[in-house]
């Protein structure tokens, strides 16, 4: 249990919370929840891993947003009739897009391009907006970010952007519209499990973020560009292309040792292994390695072999750790695989997972209540005489 | 003292804070902070109202940004020969800001300019800078946002925006590059007051938001920008114009009785009345009238008639709610009486109030530790089992 301290004296009406608000519940929720003790997290009511192996990404989208997973292809079919047309390039966007995507990395662009869409579209703050047309705007901002990642990178790689296909789902889409080329089922499964896995995990820095920006009252799009650029911190969506570059550093099997020890001798973070919630096997890595075994392939030979030999090497060292693989691992092998080049691993990852912010901004919405913690001032005692300006 | 819940079963290593974490001290700090019950607040060790009216807003800039006021001329030189080359509209917004200006408010506007030029100057991670880098991204955004509130302002109404001038203060340009007019001294002041005392006020919603961003390690840029979207919300930045219309609704003192009783019998907000944290006189309140006052005018003083009026309609009404007015009110009259167009009384706020964010983003990315709280899942129990697609 962790212990919330009193506060000093002078800092009236105060508790404090341990550093990075760690295991400090700030509010109900019913889309989802992670139980790190377990290895489990789940989506409403239903395992996240489960829905990732039988569901695409447009019905957990429809499970995030609107409550309830379709159960007939006609519920299915409503649900696409509204999502199909907010997929495509918004028109707004069109000239824009190349200045944007010639300014940095997609996760940039995609911050900067539906910033300018929330306000061209005149999206409203939401303690404005009824439950429709809140939910209005987060399927809009959720179907077109996508798009947008994927037009963003084929800009930057002097490509044209391809427009969404009504004959593709989300994932075959977002392979589609990386590559220009029709997916195969097998990439289709593994990087439709990839996104529906990803779509949600609890409070962490990005969601977060979009529920206290959604707290004041502001539009979808401020929270989606709010969260965005927690995302793009190295410390939260920053690290799948980091896992996959130790194996390029490895190579060959036989120099996986080489590689390693070194590195866990001096402490240094291994890449891919280690998550701040589970305290088990990451329920995402167990999946996707299953995903990844699917596929086959050197790379994911590789992987195998790299994983089962850094578990050993990290009990062998750091007995007291229990690291295991996490998300990042695993995601690496199979968007590699799958042809989703590196520059691409976090863009694709927000491709999801702003389904998740959307449905907590939903939600944070409906509270109507500002999210404003407290400090605790540690700096000199005010106050200090203003000292005057001399010559 | 709030009472932290201890949590349900279930639900580990948690602990329950109150809605909207009210009163939870999530960090220390050495930016500032606001002591409610005192109706006092400071940045730093100094009084921000003693700040407010005796130091220029570039002082309290350097003051925030690298910890101490200048004492000399000579200190406060250098820290303008840093500054005044990052204030003039950036070469990579000119041709972008008439697109982004048509787009929606100076608010959207200069989020949407800022996530670009964050990008196309390839602002990098925080965690990947040391603090002399950091302190640079935070000038060029501190020093840039005022000049893009401005011209994008300029630019919706029509006009050409205006460079900021060497021979004028922060207050004086902010002036300048709204109205293209030479500012009076009394303008310059009572706006500098203003620009300084809404520098930093605790961990708002929006300077909570920049910090989140900032703990993921992602860019100044990633953080400010969210920041903005924090502080579009009208439960949040979004007041001050509205305090003026009730100004305008009331239009001549002999009808205040008329217009706000029956909003206070009805049990309606009064729009500048109230804050969430102090118990007594809001201290921005107390000196912008003063401010005011030193203005003179119509508005002026309709504005105290009606203060004065509506606090005792409140002490009779609501006897026990103890309201009084809040930095919106004065603010309001001071900005418009100044010249500043309602449009950018939010925006305006933003020009100083990213100074303040800045200062808690350097500090947050010093901590180096990811803010991620928990929640309380209060919805179905899960696993259900995923249901079947029907015809």
């Amino acid at each position: 249990m962790t212990i919330l301290e009193h506060p000093p004296a002078g800092t009236s009406n105060a508790l404090v919370a341990p550093p990075g608000l760690k295991g400090v519940v700030v509010a109900d929720t019913e889309v989802g929840d992670v139980r790190g003790e377990e290895g489990f997290y789940h989506y409403r009511q239903y395992s996240a891993i489960d829905l990732a192996v039988s569901r695409p990404l447009d019905d957990v989208m429809q499970l995030m947003i609107d409550g309830s997973l379709p159960t007939s292809q006609a519920a299915r079919e409503r649900f696409a009739a509204e999502v199909r047309p907010l997929r495509p390039i918004p028109t707004e966007l069109r000239e824009l897009l190349p200045v944007i995507a010639a300014a940095g990395t997609p996760m940039d662009g995609v911050r900067t391009a539906l910033s300018h869409l929330a306000a061209v579209r005149g999206l409203r703050p939401v303690v404005d907006l009824d439950a429709a047309q809140r939910r209005a705007d987060c399927l809009l901002v959720s179907a077109v970010t996508p798009t947008l990642v994927c037009a963003l990178h084929r800009l930057q790689a002097g490509l044209q952007p391809v427009e969404p296909r009504d004959d593709l789902d989300a994932a075959g889409n977002h392979l589609w519209m990386i590559t220009g080329r029709d997916p195969s089922p097998e990439h289709v499964r593994a990087i439709s499990a990839y996104l529906v896995s990803t779509v949600d995990h609890g409070f962490n820095a990005s969601t977060f973020t979009a529920r206290v920006v959604a707290s004041t009252g502001a539009d979808v799009g401020a929270a989606i560009v709010g969260a965005l650029g927690a995302l793009s911190g190295p410390l939260h969506g920053g690290a799948p292309s980091r896992a996959l570059a130790l194996l390029d550093e490895i190579g060959t099997a036989d120099r996986i040792d080489a590689v390693v020890r070194p590195l866990i001798e001096r402490g240094d973070k291994i890449m891919g292994f280690g998550h701040a919630v589970y305290r088990t096997d990451d329920p995402r890595s167990l999946m996707l390695r299953d995903v990844a075994r699917s596929l086959g392939g050197p790379l994911v030979d590789l992987a195998e072999t790299t994983e089962g030999r850094i578990v050993a090497l990290l009990d062998e060292l750091k007995p007291s750790r229990q690291l295991r693989t996490n998300v990042e691992f695993y995601a690496g092998v199979v968007m590699e695989t799958c042809g989703v080049p590196r520059s691409m691993f976090t863009p694709t990852f927000a491709a999801s997972r702003v389904i998740g912010w959307c449905a907590n901004v939903l939600e944070q919405a409906a509270a109507a209540k500002i999210i404003r913690p407290s400090a605790r001032y540690v700096g000199p005692v005010p106050p200090a005489p203003v000292p005057p300006i001399g010559e």
